[in-house]
């Protein structure tokens, strides 16, 4: 932690201008050496237009700020310099700095002197490294909600149940004398179901979470010529696949991602399935299909519906992946003949992926069999799984402590199992931690971060 | 100019911060709108953490520093928000700020808010476009030098010699009662040479400031199978080219740069001219390489002078082309059959592209000819060619007006081709300029300059 590191935290390819950000106790001396100030002490916060030297020569004129520790981002003193946005201008300024025994940030380096500083806990540290990368609204509302500290209030509140309880416990353990009254076993009961209700409350939002965080994957299936690639296209709003009315026109799978009122939709157009390929391209085409389907978290299962259904093999064979399916039935402008599978579909839809007609219900349908159209982001939600994980964990050791209070197993078991369930909340924040489980978690950070 | 303009001014990629900036009489009142801050007034160049809102919700937390005009860059009031470098975040602040009324800066609007309110030149405003631009050494120190003024201050000086001549013609022709002294030739010419010696030395600086702003082109050409190839990949330092020992390899022109003690040095490896192409396809390659040949600045004509040359042909055209050529006689290590072009060449050099020796040689060979060995980017250098017009411009006029005093042609026509010199010294640091021409050139700068 004692040297100083940089990074340039904006982002590659030209700009006009740049971001260079110094943390560490040799920032503020490292920037006013490049700027030639001797004997200057600056302000902090405020903005300077210096000149920053190369050797003799002028490098750039940037506005650099000075943020002194520890009411700063990481908590160390930290400069920004922001300078002209050349490749070398960059590349010139980490040299220069190098030379001052600068040295380049690793992935989330900032973000975890943050941490270790007692500036952000590890949750909110996730939220902000999911915050940079967030797409779309509903995954910027979630990240945005646990950088600002809004989901560890809620880790807390049970750590806080769960603590209370625990040293209740402890008390009457460390009283060798039996002086004190007997823990109540009502009170114990109602603190670990109040604990309980909390964080399944919680890991309850993961599994819209995990489709705001990783968007919902959407796989368009059904017989040659159903015109699966036609509703692809229509559903992402322009000619992602080639169409074509010979029927075994898609081989490779196709997949691109839209934006449904904020949520992030991850499309595959497969091939179609029919039981005689008519030859090793179709067949490599018709696995791939089978391997999208099988990763899927829903399926559109596209029909003709103009003509009467021979798809009885195929239907069968995705039902058996128990996968929420969506009857997508094509052509119902022209004819409709029902297939019959109607009833056993999660939902049907007429469409025409011609004239584009039902394609905006079909888009609404995917969002209310996910759930996702109920859930504000804006609220507590589990994007990450390592958090699930860890409430799963949580609230298996308070049953054992709930099992372990009926049965009268005794005050060491009762406390051995709200002890783990609170390691587990107080891991999710960062209140404990392994240093090479810390080292894993931001490396997957940006740089800058 | 009484809008508000603004534009995110960092590079486009995944970075973890980004940089909007705004720019004229509405940037603080809609930055402060956007952080719900009523009644407040910002000190200028302090940088504020303050929450930005999205209707009720929380959209980013970013540091926003304010600089009140006119000690701005542009020299309007300017706000900075350094946000999350999220897409969603940097696209919902740009429709944010659009609701009050900000709009989308166009290409280089910042600066040229920052010319026409005074701040800097029309040669600095240059400088700075070719300063985000740069790519080495050499192009970035001509850049700053632009920048900070430098060049500015020459032309303001020859602007002084030619404006103090022409006041002390126009009064006298003003002078209708003939009271005062007649104007002495000698002071005319003098006044003239000077600012002649001065525009020359800087026009002269131009054929480097060419190659250091943009490259300098060289050709690599030769008969088939001269390790021509091989030769482009010594010099990059990595395998760019198919090298194979079939003769013919190479048909489509293989183009790339490198940088050569801080200059820019674009290699472009052509087919083997032949007389007789094995087919339509060798055929073209051989056109394209003479296209390169004709665009070149030096031209490399590689020999394999391990064996007798075949290769008067191909020398004879190539010296037709009137270009720079350097001689470099491959495999020279296996076996020396001098060529007879040696003394025809402007450089010879004995080199071994499989082993490398004599690259290093060549690279500064190349750097020679075009004189670049001896520049200074860091003292003037013209390197746009419009500077470069209108100086040969002035110095047409300056001619005429000293042919003018010579012949005792009066001192109206001298006063007239002083005029018009001094309009094109006028012209390159803008204190005279057409709006369309000011349109055109700052549409050439980036977005957020």
């Amino acid at each position: 932690m004692n040297n100083t590191i940089c990074a340039v935290i904006t982002g590659p390819g030209p700009g006009s201008d740049a971001v260079l950000r110094l943390s560490g106790p040799d920032a503020w001396t490292a920037v006013l050496a490049l700027a030639k100030r001797q004997n200057f002490t600056p302000e902090t916060r405020r903005a300077y237009l210096f000149n920053i030297y190369d050797g003799d020569g002028l490098l750039d004129q940037p506005l650099i700020t000075f943020f002194k520790g520890p009411k700063s981002f990481t908590g160390e003193d930290v400069a920004e310099i922001s300078c002209h946005g050349s490749a070398y201008i960059k590349g010139r300024l980490l040299e220069l700095l190098a030379d001052k025994n600068v040295r380049p940030a690793k992935n989330g380096e900032f973000s975890m002197r943050a941490f270790l500083n007692g500036k952000i806990d590890l949750a909110q540290a996730q939220g902000l490294c999911d915050l940079v990368a967030a797409e779309n609204k509903f995954s910027h509302d979630a990240a945005i909600n646990a950088m600002d500290g809004k989901l560890s209030e809620k880790f807390r509140l049970v750590k806080d149940i769960l603590s209370e309880l625990l040293a209740q416990i402890e008390v009457r353990l460390d009283d060798v004398d039996d002086e004190m009254d007997a823990l109540d076993d009502d009170y114990s009961l109602e603190a670990l179901n109040r604990a309980a209700a909390e964080i399944k409350s919680l890991a309850d939002t993961f599994r819209a979470g995990k489709f705001i965080k990783d968007g919902v994957k959407v796989s368009i299936v059904g017989a040659p010529n159903a015109g699966k690639s036609s509703l692809l296209n229509a559903l992402l709003g322009f000619g992602r696949a080639i169409v074509s009315e010979d029927a075994g026109t898609t081989r490779d799978t196709v997949e691109d991602a839209f934006d449904y009122k904020g949520r992030k939709i991850i499309l595959t157009d497969t091939a179609g399935i029919r039981a005689h390929a008519l030859n090793a391209a179709e067949r490599e085409g018709i696995e791939r299909s089978r391997a999208a389907s099988r990763a899927a978290d829903i399926i559109i299962f596209t029909q003709d519906i103009s003509v009467p259904s021979a798809d009885a093999e195929l239907w069968n064979e995705i039902k058996k992946l128990n996968k929420k399916i969506i009857l997508a039935e094509n052509k119902s402008d022209i004819n409709y003949v029902p297939s019959g599978f109607e009833k056993q579909a999660d939902a049907v839809l007429k469409i025409s992926a011609k004239t584009g007609s039902g394609v905006a219900e079909l888009k609404e349908a995917i969002v209310k069999l996910v759930n996702l159209d109920t859930v504000d982001a804006r609220s507590n939600v589990i994007t990450s799984a390592a958090h699930y994980d860890m409430l799963t964990k949580a609230l298996a050791e308070i049953d054992k402590a709930k099992e372990s209070v009926a049965l009268d197993a005794g005050l060491e078991l009762t406390a051995e199992h709200v002890r783990r369930a609170l390691r587990s909340l107080k891991e999710i924040i960062g209140e404990v931690y392994a240093d090479d489980i810390l080292g894993i978690i931001f490396s997957k950070f940006c740089v800058g971060k």
